[in-house]
């Protein structure tokens, strides 16, 4: 009779790495590493024959990268969603799809068990486990982080060297880092005390240091068809060449880096540094755009939905219903964001530099000073006093006590 | 019997300067000329001296900064107050405390009217009526940009020159611009159209451009108390001095400069480039600190309301009543918003450097990966089990046909 | 050459009828009179023959309750659109549909012009004319009641007299009536005055009082589809006659009748009674079904939408992309919105009666005390512990003077 | 030396009586039973004495019924906090002040432990222990529903009769129920399954079912005071003495009873059935008397906040930072809400019967059809125009195909 198997979420990493003689020693499982790549630049070749000397009985190197750009990125950037106000989300957003491809595997392994190697503290364990959940509540997770009695860097080396797991890393790392095609978050280490102001000479790796930026602006444009970037500098590109060419040129200017004090999930705060060159440049460019192309009403209540959008995002709410509902909102928005934006990248710096769409509603006939048949400056005395009657009722109603009181000067 | 009194809100310019002889023609009225200084950089004297050869019989000069900044400025900045995700509402923010002046003089005159020189088209007229109509509903407008014929720039100087007012300004006069001591903005011309990328280094005045910026970056620190700033660089000073010491501090390294393609009240979309280099870095300042001391909950919701307010700063509703519930919740979240923030500016950019609060509910031990009593890896568990809940049951009540369709890869 | 044509939205009464006259004499246009039938129970021939006797050209009356019922009234359901917590906006949702059929009239008979009988002081204004601007912004409105010197019901039938024109009403007429499928309101007379109990026997037109309704209760099962009600009692009907009928049982029974002092959109309060006997039951209906088959997070924002959905459609924004954003958001919601209602009817009170859907994520077996494999008592222990974290570490890191401060209790 | 304590709440049922043996045997602590009286009907005497003879060394009833009423109670009716559009939060309201005396009782005893008999899947222990943790992090919480093998309420019996523990309950208790001043909820038996109407002759102790109740109308006249009663029918009370009159009142009309399917804090819906006779008029009264008081934005925003500020207090949140910062908000609104409402009460209805209040903004001259200073019916073009214009300047900048696909009939 055959064992039970286990699907790992792999990555080659020292995390990761211990988890698979740790399964066997405390399971029995047969074990399947599933390494999901959405981007990160790790050598494959490499992850798949750490597995397998690790102890793993099959490595699956599933390469999701467009559907992550094409679906889950861009889900995101229709939205504008930003969490706290700073945060593109980078790691939020590849963590379904990660999730999802470990139930496929699974399914296809015929495997009822999923080990993940996410710590109790963090956020990505209840991204991954609702996901799962969501698609597949049968399956029985495991999280050994939760479980075993390795509570630091030193004793995972310890336990990997006790049991011969090749390491390429050393004691000395400091950062603990997750890389997609989107962004590289950083935490840990000098970090984590907000009185410090973060290294980013020692901690950037996609872009460069504001100071090492180049000292010539760029100017790039992209062009949207509702709501989804399609090409970039004229040239018709896939969402993940889109996202790799902005990466590259915002990288070179310094664009997209955040240091954010953050609220987890579970109850604290947590301070991370983030790059995100080419996605800084994509929201920024689709947010200029909507401006030319929504309704008032409709941007000011979608920055409202953006705000929850990216809460649900960042909580591993990826697959509710809200989260799904809030898509009927949003693309019935975007069918009007289609046009082209150009942006001036300079020293950290993204500065607007033209952008047109035939479905803009901006008129500048209307808002200068100019004739126009729609409006009357006469017309504007008639909405002014209906704007303030409620006002002149209150203090009509409310009288002198309530006036004195409101606006006498607090000086008199 | 003498006449009638009307109080011009009169700011030495072309626009205001000519509608002391279209009042004097039309109206046979006392104009009593007001002009409010809220830190606009205009010689005084030379606005008196221009009011009194126009024909006002006299002239106010109020200068209000310290009130402007104290009570206005700071209160947005507690809000966080920002306007579609850019604009921290320097015009908006001004024109209550100018309506509020000119009501006060209209009292001390026994003026039963108040004139300004705000076009018909434009948010000022609302922003100025409805908090006239809020202090004293019985005080009548006149606004003469909706009433006379005068439609352009070159009316207006011929209607001055007919009548010999003394100019210093020349035909070529492009931009529409508002000065206080929170910001400078400019419109028209060039700027209107937002296919053009905005030529800020013919714009701008308080800011260098990014170009002409420092090369070195430059450290400052804001001391908050209770949400309002109380010292730089561990100096304590008045509002004023605040703001206007972080102005040139800003300025010199290009911080604050926007330009927004934003929605005015009146129902149409208008192109502004702001400066607001002081103001700038406290907005941001303020918002780290709350990063550290608010509870979740209350940031993110305090983020919606910030939204909701800064609409009502920018639609002129200052003395509203959900504008003045706004500050009582406001007020409490401020309790605990004191502390030190480090910010490092450097073209254009504003970084982190540093922060520290006796509030601070952040604590290094407990989102690390280290111990703490209050926390224990296992109870992630129940609580992951909880919240995936809900989805476990989606899943277990809804079956096969709901979870194929939503989850099925699409290229299957 | 033949005349400018004008269309007029005609209801048979004095307001409308008097102005056909009035435009007339004022105009000298060709007068289309245009009936829209959306359910009110006037007789349509009498109608006619009252337009051409005032002097209209031409009559249309256009049936359009199928129309109003099934795409008005059942979106406006499955968003349970209420405003201020009471009005189903039976006037509101009638607008639209009126306005966007006098157009098509303006269309098919080449008038540029369009007329109504609304006053000044209104909400219906607004309605009616945002729907015209936005289907066909050429065309021009003539609103008599703001331009005329007809100021009460006394100068009308002065007006009508003097002209001929045929009326059946008397001078003692005494409240302002609107009636159509969904509803009728009734405003002015002792109504007005917040003081006074409205006098329901006196006004009540398709409901029975509280004291005069059945005696007995009744139940009624409501069968839905995707949000929209599809079945009465088992048999399956088009939208108008599921609400005739239930207008029918409902009135009956004295259910549906609202008394409401409500904020108007031109800056008043003004208090109206409303009858929606058929209606208040598919809301109740509708809305407990949705508790039986919406996720929590769905339900809780829908709640929210659904108030500022109300909002837009009470404000006559109905074409507004805000509004059409929120029909994509909703229709996504009301996917599993299926399944069978019954409530209890009684002297006003709807009571839920039992209800059951395929769709329902409620089990009882899981809320209850037995057991359940999807849940663990002991989950609920970490999941408390994640919960209180943050008011642990709050009181960790603030400390006794807050605690003391917060919690001591008052008279101690 | 002598043993740990620890504070039970106790309450004199089967639930919290067998849990006095069972902490003696599993911890060997001296037992502290706390009963706070928050208005339930027990015999306080009888409490005492069955937790004397169940083992406790010590026995507090602690009387916070005024309290409760009126700090508790009437800030949730200052906020007019609802959940989910129905429930009062009888239940949820209490149970700050109960954990808050646990607390107080621990500290006068020097007791390190709270034990409380609420399971695992409910709400109540998430409100209880976050309020603990609020107040004292470091007190340790005992939840014996949580961790002991006792299953039913067979068990809970067998456990008893095993340890002679006087019961006065029979096997056949069916309902769960949970009573204070505010409040009774029904849950369980056939409450549970939503196919079943609710048997309310069965259910209801406060209240008469509609049938029942009174043949005759009353009108209840109640005066406020900053949002708070002062006043039942002209005479002065306290607030428990208000809440017991109208409870009385309200409960011969068959007022305040609802049935509710409700979404649960910790991922699962449920449903019970709740009377709350007295709250109910309050709640009705006070809301009414907002309507006639407040500003149009002030009375929508604060709806919006009423949904979150019943959401966190139905989740335990009452010591949040998010609650007291709302409690900001609305202290400022309701600094007006003063003055008189009629109600008339009949078959379980509450009809509006007549309000004044010195502060008032609704003006009947405005409103109707009369003249105004305020207000001229011309005004209201320039207004519509103005809020027509966006509609205007979409259908001018989109065109023909815009308006063809969006305003053609479907039917065409």
């Amino acid at each position: 009779m055959s064992k039970e198997k286990v699907v790992l979420a792999y990555s080659g990493g020292l995390d990761t790495s211990i988890i698979i003689p740790w399964l066997k020693e405390n399971y029995d499982f047969e074990i399947i590493a599933c390494c999901v790549n959405v981007g990160q630049e790790d050598d494959m070749t490499e992850v798949k024959k750490k597995a397998m000397l690790a102890g793993a009985s099959k490595i699956y190197t599933e390469d999701v990268t467009d559907n992550f750009v094409d679906e889950f990125v861009f889900d995101a950037l229709k939205a504008n969603a930003v969490y706290e106000g700073k945060y593109l989300l980078g790691t939020a957003i590849a963590r379904p799809i990660i999730a999802k491809t470990l139930v496929e595997v699974a399914h296809k392994e015929g495997a009822k068990y999923i080990a993940h190697g996410c710590t109790g503290k963090g956020n990505d364990q209840v991204r991954i486990e609702t996901v799962i959940a969501s698609i597949d509540p049968t399956i029985q997770i495991i999280a050994p982080w939760r479980i075993w009695d390795i509570k630091s860097r030193e004793d995972a080396i310890q336990y990997a060297e006790e049991r011969n797991i090749p390491l390429t890393v050393t004691r000395e790392k400091i950062y603990s880092r997750d890389q997609n095609l989107l962004h590289i978050s950083h935490e840990g280490g000098h970090v984590e005390d907000p009185k410090n102001q973060p290294n980013m000479k020692e901690l950037l790796m996609m872009t460069k240091t504001l100071q090492e930026a180049k000292d010539e602006p760029e100017i790039v444009e992209i062009e949207f068809f509702k709501g989804k970037p399609i090409k970039v500098n004229g040239k018709e590109m896939s969402g993940k060449e889109i996202l790799s060419t902005l990466n590259k040129i915002g990288g070179d200017h310094g664009v997209g880096v955040i240091d954010l004090l953050e609220n987890r999930m579970v109850g604290m705060k947590s301070r991370g540094v983030y790059e995100t060159p080419g996605g800084t440049i994509l929201w920024y460019a689709h947010s200029e755009l909507e401006r030319l192309v929504l309704e008032k009403d409709v941007q000011h209540y979608k920055a409202q939905i953006a705000n929850k959008y990216a809460e649900l995002v960042y909580n591993g709410m990826w697959y509710s219903g809200l989260k799904m509902a809030f898509d009927g909102f949003i693309d019935k928005t975007q069918e009007t964001v289609s046009g082209k934006v150009k942006v001036q990248l300079y020293k950290g710096n993204i500065l607007s530099a033209g952008m047109e769409s035939p479905y803009a509603i901006y008129n500048d006939e209307i808002s200068s000073f100019g004739f126009s048949e729609l409006f009357d400056h006469h017309d504007a005395e008639g909405f002014i006093k209906l704007v303030s009657l409620p006002f002149k009722i209150k203090a009509h109603c409310l009288g002198k006590e309530y006036l004195d009181k409101t606006f006498k000067s607090k000086e008199a």
